[in-house]
């Protein structure tokens, strides 16, 4: 995980429900977030979400604060979150693939705060005031309100999503790494023919059939060991329909 | 919305938590996806489930399985979701953001599911079995289980995220436009065993066969027509074995 994230603050105002603050805990932890903020939760709520599956000792280091401008003060970059179609004509809204370049881009000098607000309301006027812009999380405009706990891991997921710089890892989106030889995909068109001939699929006086098969073969793009374990299975049948044959002579 | 998301499944398997049920069912709505498969969940909790907020019909409708066949045998792409380090050799494993890319070009054509596991253990291997391929959303691997609907949001998150693809390029050198359906995959399945077993290749004792056959199977990508001759193809080599069997007898 780049040491950057560490710069950035998750920031729960009054947050209601234990199950979320717990839900956005474990968001954080699973991204490699590792600072939360809550400003003025309901007491017990907050008491009571310590218990975030792999997500304790992240809640244990939580810092609370009594109002949201201690809570962002040491912040150069303030960002709230909206969902749906709520229009922030005092702000500017971007997109969250967006936004999120743009903290990635903060992350590296200083601490940036990510606020999202309470489950009822989201953020109020005031507390929108703190941010430097917002962004948006592009639900339907007829159904706009997230989950808490849903929003955090969306908005953590943007700013971790993507390649990573260093990791020189499988290739991604190929098919597989070992795509068999044409060698071996001949010997199993071969013994597929002979296959089909015998149990009488093939009609011997078929045009093309061969090459037809070849075709089909080379569409399946097997891999090398698929292509082996194919080859043994069809040299099988081809071997229980030959004595089958001499069996029944 | 693009209407291309109405050809998505998300399909919850073995749901234990009517929260998670619900929390997915909001997500779905949250990002315009509308149709959620149920196999096998705890009944109280999908029940239980019904009062999600804002997806109040979304769950109303939900489509309810016995088993994950079922569930996924109208569409011609399957993919699993697991989070974290966790390895799955036999699959092979797509970050989010290219899974998500590929998946959506398939929502152009057909029926695709996207499959969750249970809150505890995730995708269980045989129902891996089912699977073209799996999506890993990227987890730190000290921390990698996320909140099932957690997991939901952000998957379907990233299917919506960023500016619409304008073209309508079917990307050369891709695979073909017709995938095969489940259920013909499933077919094409239990008719391979059953000539693997006449032959003596897979002995009938041998464990996880079929799910080591299912996967294969899937592994080629068939088309649909593919699909169709290769049932054929074994439709007749079956019937031969058969046949000879008889006569020798």
């Amino acid at each position: 995980m780049p040491s950057d994230l560490d710069n950035l603050r998750v920031v729960l105002v009054a947050a209601r429900n234990p199950l979320n603050i717990g839900a956005a805990a474990r968001a954080m932890s699973n991204f490699g977030v590792r600072r939360l903020r809550v400003v003025n939760p309901y007491e017990l709520a907050f008491r009571e979400a310590r218990s975030a599956v792999g997500a304790a000792e992240l809640l244990a280091k939580a810092e609370q604060y009594e109002n949201l401008a201690e809570a962002v003060a040491d912040c150069r970059l303030v960002v709230g979150t909206t969902a749906g179609g709520r229009r922030e004509l005092q702000h500017r809204l971007q997109r969250l693939d967006v936004g999120a370049r743009m903290i990635k881009r903060h992350l590296k000098t200083g601490p940036v705060a990510l606020l999202f607000g309470s489950e009822r309301y989201g953020l109020s006027n005031d507390e929108l005031s703190h941010c430097h812009w917002l962004m948006r999380i592009p639900t339907r405009e007829e159904h706009g309100s997230m989950n808490l706990g849903q929003a955090v891991a969306v908005c953590l997921y943007e700013l971790v999503r993507g390649p990573k710089p260093t990791s020189a890892k499988t290739a991604p989106g190929k098919k597989q790494a070992n795509p068999a030889k044409s060698g071996e995909l001949e010997r199993l068109t071969r013994v597929l023919l002979d296959v089909l001939l015998v149990s009488g699929f093939v009609n011997p006086r078929a045009v093309a059939a061969e090459e037809k098969l070849r075709r089909l073969v080379r569409r399946m793009e097997l891999n090398g060991n698929d292509a082996e374990v194919f080859l043994g299975m069809l040299r099988q049948i081809a071997w229980k329909l030959g004595a089958n044959e001499k069996a029944a002579e």
